[in-house]
């Protein structure tokens, strides 16, 4: 796999410095870990959120912070989780005196470093709570919903919970929209083709000239079936039914549809029907 | 090539109806030929812009039409210049009588077939003029500048062409701006891989594992230099050098960046410094 980069080892670091160049008038990192804040951050009045995660799913998580999204995303390696330290100090930049909510995927990693984040947090009396992220079909059968990944459902929660948060609502409102989001979230991949890791050099999966694989996780997580690449049509038909028969879903119901990329595919689009 | 496709031969109808079914609050197609115009075109004392290509550069050129941007987009078949009626039955709809500017890539067909289009508009009494955008270093050497290709640099022409006309002025006067944009206005590409037309199946040129070639064209036109992959930094260096000795350039001059991808690599990205 080609890719335009330097050193592999320096891959998120060097990234991260371009990013901070580029959108300083919204962000900046903070000058003791590799976290990164809204430029404002504290906001007076307003419930802090972060959230964070591994390197390597560009535009997130850091093309999420900002006005009506979140406050502070502490940076992970590619793949891998940021740690408690990262977190802890995003949960205290953000802080205003209102409490913080974080939002993650559900993924071990990133699990086990929030939790201690959290505890050292409220050891120093800050109000933070946080909300797991898990709209994945494919990784779980609904009765065990909670061993879910997060996966695109948390450009939906970062986005609406943004939303409430900046209209002010308290820290157990911001919690109960996050919940509602995600209770109603739900996703499903396929990919073509598997990733490259920099320093691995190797593809995480391997699929066959004309072969694809339904349910693939962000990370390459294995899929649910693999099969002989089907139309556009056909694809989109088999991802939907799943989706849709998964959800608290009934004609007429407004919903919200996101097609990512995946970090592969060059186009995404959200859109609201 | 995998792709995520029905009939290659309904690529661009079929991407075309999705792109309108999800922008229809801002985009809307003429009933008699494959032009995306502006839903509220035309607009009153506004000079009406006009843009068109080849099919298969996303965003490029549907993304562009909207407040701000283009007025209409004549569209091709993928990488394949839109007919001269395409053309003429675009300037007719965003005429509000200020009379209409085309801006085009130079490549024969398109320069073939917007000619073609503006006769006919003029025949009609329609006040239409033209310019032709050519930004790519690598295609030709400074003093045969006429020659280059319209690459990136389309894109910085429709969003500086496109405020200049939305603040009202006059035709002369965003006509003006576009060359003074185009004048000022350089891009260089590279490539790691070909792209596959997906009607033909097969790339459109090769390159060796381990290889990448500099100044390639956004159809997979030939560059200048064909080398072992290079770092981020010194790609950067060799592509930026070239642009930066061929603009009527010095230090301290406000400059716009423009990264995009060339329709394979993921992200790109806007810049002014």
């Amino acid at each position: 796999m080609k890719k335009f980069i330097n050193d592999p080892n320096k891959v998120v670091e060097e990234s991260l410095e371009g990013f901070l160049k580029a959108h300083q008038d919204i962000v900046r990192k903070l000058p003791t870990s590799r976290v990164v804040v809204r430029k404002e951050a504290p906001i007076p009045g307003k419930v802090g959120l972060v959230t964070g995660g591994g390197s390597g799913h560009k535009p997130a998580f850091i093309g999420y912070v900002g006005e009506g999204l979140m406050d502070a995303v502490a940076v992970g390696e590619i793949f891998s989780s940021p740690s408690a330290q990262q977190v802890y100090e995003a949960i205290k930049a953000v802080d205003s005196g209102q409490g913080v909510l974080c939002l993650l995927g559900n993924f071990s990693g990133d699990i086990m470093n929030f939790d201690m984040a959290v505890e050292m947090a409220k050891d120093e009396g800050i109000k933070v709570d946080q909300v797991i992220v898990n709209d994945d079909v494919a990784s779980a059968p609904l009765e065990e919903m909670e061993k879910r990944r997060g996966v695109a459902g948390e450009v939906i929660a970062w986005k609406l919970v943004g939303a409430k948060a900046s209209q002010g609502a308290a820290l157990e409102e911001v919690k109960k929209t996050a919940e509602k989001v995600i209770f109603n979230s739900r996703s499903m991949g396929v990919a073509h083709s598997p990733c490259t890791v920099p320093t691995s050099g190797e593809p995480t999966f391997t699929l066959g000239e004309n072969e694809m694989e339904i349910g693939v996780g962000h990370h390459g997580e294995p899929g649910i079936r693999r099969m002989p690449i089907a139309s556009a049509d056909e694809t989109a038909r088999m991802l939907t039914e799943k989706v849709l028969d998964d959800l608290p879903f009934s004609a007429g119901d407004e919903v919200c549809v996101m097609i990512n990329g995946l970090g592969a595919t060059a186009s995404g689009t959200l859109h609201c029907l």
